[in-house]
């Protein structure tokens, strides 16, 4: 993570303040679960609220920590010293570190999770707005790059949002992935703490209970949470190569936004460079290299090893960053594309109708050519389109064996554009349920 | 995918004869579903079910290709050779290739989620027998290769069962992902072809419509069913690891299943080598790498590139393929795992008492001595047994400080090893739910 | 690996009867050195070499492994069926498994990076080729797929020539790092046989000898030979690329040889879609996905696991197959590609003189403005060539204040074409040293 | 990258301080070699030299920046604040902002290599050192995590010596690989600047020319570069999972070293976890993440695209920071690694003189007895060491038809543990070449 690609609100979840305030609400949420049990005095866990409104001395745990070597006892101590030696004294009773860390971890994952959510949502709203605005503007559809047959801009915008919403499912699956919480002790036998007090804190906290853990969380689940935010940057790597390829300068047909006062290049001040998307790119490779050591992460030995914490330290903060920020990013490019429509009808017919080739393929075919003699017929016309820059309707009028099959009108009507958008509704209503 | 590591059901999904009958399928709904439309003759829709019980030649179909060098086309014309030239006109109408091949794709890749499924099924069955028969098997958990409290070997069974069941989980909705058809032509906008054709193939074959498609189903969906095989492949490692490490020489709480007459190393005839699950170990790390490629093949270009097609050539068999043999290799060696409880005992009793110092380390907090205190009281106890091989528990009682805090009978009830496995019913009822 | 993306040459290297024929090799002149040592009767060594000619039936050896479940006894056997029991007694005495397994392994490796490596001498003479044909030919450099500044097609492939140069090292780099040969016994020890042997072994079949080694020969030589494959794969995808974007049907520069009689798509033969670079795309993810499971293979416990055998029963052939396909692909469509210089000036005209901008800023600069007032004069014409559709040169000739810092006949000097080409010759003589 | 896993001086060297004194240098430097070529006056590439000793104001930069959103203009305007806008308007002139930041970029990552190789020759240090401590050590050779036959603790750090030399090899090609400049404008002709001045930089920041480049330095090179890193990682996680199995409880002989005063787990006071090598484990997945994505940066669109800037701003810093961490880390774990040679005879013993049976073997086999007897005699006995805890040696010398063929004194001799290490020396003259 670096702060040029990066949110305020993705990145607090990943401050120091964060996880010791959601380290303090496991430990005082447990104590009360404690104190209700009877393990530990009422009026300690009571105490441990105190602190409640209290903003934590990073400076000073890192300090203690620069003695004890251990980060949770550091906390502990820097907690008693806010509440008291003697009133701190039950805190942590019967846990061990990782049913701090796990848990917190796993609140931070969720917290994340919300933000994502949110940000496909509002990258969804954007990409049907712009859907509903072009359903209708025509463009020509390319497979391999080449042209194929019409399509309209709403329908690449729609399969976005299609997409998008696959998506959104996603997360919302992965954000239960990793909404668990343990406080099982050591090796997850509840030795030293009832399990009732897991079932509290997490309550408190949102998460379920994890059913069965190990001291850690097991981390299948963190690989499926990965895994799923690395479909989710594939899919902006997607629209953003779309974009990318719109923009280039021979197809034209849309730009990002650039605004006046913006310099591009040093060194060429025509050039409008579709840098948001090329970043967005990048960043997509970013948020998926963290899916393999997420799943490396998966065969710690035995109860646990503590190989996947450096792994995580830095694939938590650094995936869910990168992706808060580009799904914020490619909302505001979807949000204000410019799209030039006139572009698109003059791409569209830069091969004077030969895109068409296909209806008069299959209408040929209907009036009752053969499949191979209908192909020839058609592939010989295409080819003076291609080759001689000729019409290819005033081609196939002037060919015999293709006015024997099929009358000037059939011809001119395989010319009609509406042909290709008739069932962009349909289309539509499937995707825009609501 | 090599044949070593291949099992003949998954194998059978991946072959020429599977693939042209699934085309086949394909193209005799579509042709039914034009007859209804009335866009083509309900004789020729007919007709192509002449073909129903025809096994298609791949040989032939082989040689077609080679001078076509289209394989739809190849099969096209080898079924005309089948059911007449005349009869076969209409077929695949209004249809491009992909609608065929992507359709076609999914369907394999649905049949080989059903596979997996009932794999994981049975991995559970005997994961579960397994965790019910050594529920109450003593054994050390350890956390960082190191001793840390006893757990149980059923808990060890129980939680791969917990973490199979997730990936169950993960596999069925992974087979939703891509449980999708789509027959919408060039660039996905019906031009050519009523949305009722894809609606009635797809109804036909069980799967959902694609809402929206671009002569190609959209590969997030794709991604996303590769992740969850890297998934599932990474707790398969995280158990084959598991099991190498209670087999080695040291510990020997576990072997794989060896029959007599099996030769294990050539040179080493008493070696029992964990091989199969070494192997397991590696064909992991063949379906995780399948991950990465499943992703870049989302951003393809405009309505379609063929980039992504010899990926899944390779990927789709290969990780179904070898994800599909190793949850049923795992199964085995699950079944038939050799449990040596006594030496699980002796493990544990390595250290004279060690493992139960968290224990006493509670107690003397609960007793009213320090946090601090009661840390370097229990740890120069433990000290005397790591380095001079004294007992934990006889060293404790005759420690004053110690006992000045607790009696000798609470030292004793330290050492009971009932107290860590109290809860283990309580996990069971989490995980079994029924 | 399929048969579809392979060739025979390389395929021959993995099959089952190259294999025992290494097998063979290294028994044999392992026997000879043992005879040398006068470990074993030299007439036992010499009767090794009877089977010098003989094919070994691949078919017999996989009947006896079905029964010793293990690959080398089972070939031992075979070749004791041939030369007789009592002549093959002591043929791989002292040795184990893995010394014939790896040390094969390697010199299949060599064996593929010596094919590879001539694969990439055949790319380089077809890109040498093209780069001097088309010095010359002009041709608009893109950055961010925008109009930069002119180029010329020749530094295109001059680029791709230095990229594969590279690569060409890489591979030599690469063979050197596997091509290493081990006989050293159960863990490396030498204990039941001399290192006079490994020595004798490694000088017959063109391998070092590995200084150290432990039963087998360390996989960071493994893990460094996939990753050069991986860069090569990557830099097939970096040529793969421009060449899709010079024949997308806006740009149009370049196509794939389309031979007159093949059909494109079965609906739309105007279509030439740039197929063979797209799938060159498709399979730089298949070699580049072997890269991080060779790494994972490094780290076997102990002596050895066997863990990386699985894995590299796949990556071996399947990513040196893949990746001679590939490269001898490339090297056939950069042999034929299509060069269209006509469409390369036509494209470049596309803004009418806006790219030589840079070059008006920096005249103008020089003449003594300012380099933000520059800027300022240089981007106001240009959008109005952007908006407008006038041209560049015209609106800067009619510019009063350009006029004031530069003379028309300065102005006009700027749009020379000659001006960025004037040191192509030296990057030539950079890049084609003889 | 965070702060816990790195180094002050690799931490400096992608500084911004750092990175502006870079770009200054560059700038000057060519303002030097512009001016020798007449192109701008002597006096203003005299006058940049004014900012030699000058701490650029990075917070003045980013203020700028945050008006222009260019980071080069934003530079060069500060540049001018500092040595005034007359002497500054030569600056840059004719580059482009790429000429900068690649150059810029190849300077830190060959500064980052320098360190890297010093690491590693740190670590070979150790390695020596304790291999040669540890030459004699008696330990017992494991493959599969079985007992195979006895080496030396040496030879294991003698391997791990080799393999780490192999990557002081590799990381020091790679810095060749990175070792270029280029300063050769928009799309790499040297439109707007003479050859000369690339020399001139280049040759004054120990830089190769990049012998053809297009705005940007090829990106196959950083890919391999990436790639060597993520081998010697790799290397790193093989030593570290060495060392945790070797500390495992059953096992221990090895400890990392563990001082007095430092708490292991808050509640397990005896537990000597093997964190610093767990985390070694972690941190290799961290750099071999970074590989895929510097592949996948190759692939730029045509002259360039920007992608691979936001991957390369955290891979950079990243990669070599976490390795640079990790290579010191493990040197002080190889130095102070407790070493406990009477566990690993005790280890070696455990299993009452199995370990011999591949002599046995052998020595049957040399005295005549068929490959198939012999290892049926062997492995009668050795089911009696392994079902019943009887001596190995004791049951040989007890069996009839093993005293038929080996003599009492053959059967001692097979004991001998010198037997297995009579190489040793001959192995550590191959690997410690001076």
């Amino acid at each position: 993570m670096i702060p040029r690609y990066s949110r305020p609100d993705m990145v607090a979840i990943w401050s120091p303040e964060t996880k010791f305030r959601i380290w303090y609400e496991i430990e005082a949420h447990a104590c009360d679960a404690q104190a209700a049990l009877g393990v530990i005095p009422k009026a300690n866990a009571e105490a441990v609220w105190k602190a409640r409104d209290v903003e934590f001395d990073v400076a000073r745990i890192d300090e203690i920590e620069a003695v004890t070597k251990h980060d949770v006892i550091a906390f502990l101590t820097h907690l008693a010293e806010i509440i008291g030696n003697d009133e701190a004294r039950f805190v942590h009773q019967g846990m061990t570190s990782s049913d701090v860390l796990d848990t917190c971890f796993n609140v931070q994952l969720v917290r994340a999770a919300d933000i994502l959510i949110e940000d496909v949502k509002g990258l969804l709203a954007a990409l049907k707005r712009r859907a509903l605005e072009h359903k209708d503007t025509n463009r020509i559809g390319r497979s391999h790059g080449i042209h194929a047959e019409p399509t309209t801009m709403g329908l690449t915008f729609a399969r976005f949002y299609a997409e998008m919403d696959r998506n959104l499912n996603r997360l919302k699956k992965a954000r239960m992935e990793i909404a668990t919480g343990a406080i099982s002790g050591a090796v997850g036998t509840f030795a030293n703490i009832d399990p009732a007090v897991e079932e509290h804190v997490c309550a408190k906290l949102g998460l379920e209970i994890e059913p069965i853990s190990t001291q850690v969380i097991p981390r299948d689940r963190h690989a499926a949470f990965f895994a799923a935010l690395g479909v989710v940057a594939s899919s902006i790597e997607n629209i953003a190569t779309e974009i990318r390829h719109m923009q280039r300068t021979e197809v034209l047909e849309a730009e990002e936004f650039f605004s006046k006062g913006q310099k591009g290049s040093s060194a060429m001040p025509h050039k409008r460079n579709p840098v948001l998307t090329e970043n967005l790119t990048g960043l997509a490779r970013l948020v998926r290299m963290t899916v393999v050591p997420a799943m490396e992460n998966v065969a710690l030995w035995h109860e646990r090893d503590i190989s996947h914490s450096s792994v995580e330290r830095n694939i938590g903060p650094d995936a869910t960053i990168t992706l808060d920020f580009a799904l914020a990013r490619l909302t505001t490019v979807i949000d204000k594309l410019v799209i030039y429509p006139d572009n698109m009808i003059a791409n569209m017919n830069k091969f004077r109708g030969l895109v068409m080739s296909q209806r008069v393929l299959l209408a040929l075919t209907q009036a009752g050519v053969s499949r191979e003699d209908a192909y020839r017929l058609v592939q010989r016309n295409a080819m003076k389109v291609w080759e001689e820059g000729k019409d290819f309707k005033t081609e196939l009028l002037g060919d015999a064996d293709v006015c024997a099959a099929l009358s000037a009108e059939e011809i001119e009507e395989k010319f009609d554009i509406g042909y290709h958008t008739k069932h962009v509704d349909t289309i539509f209503s499937r995707v825009f349920k609501d």
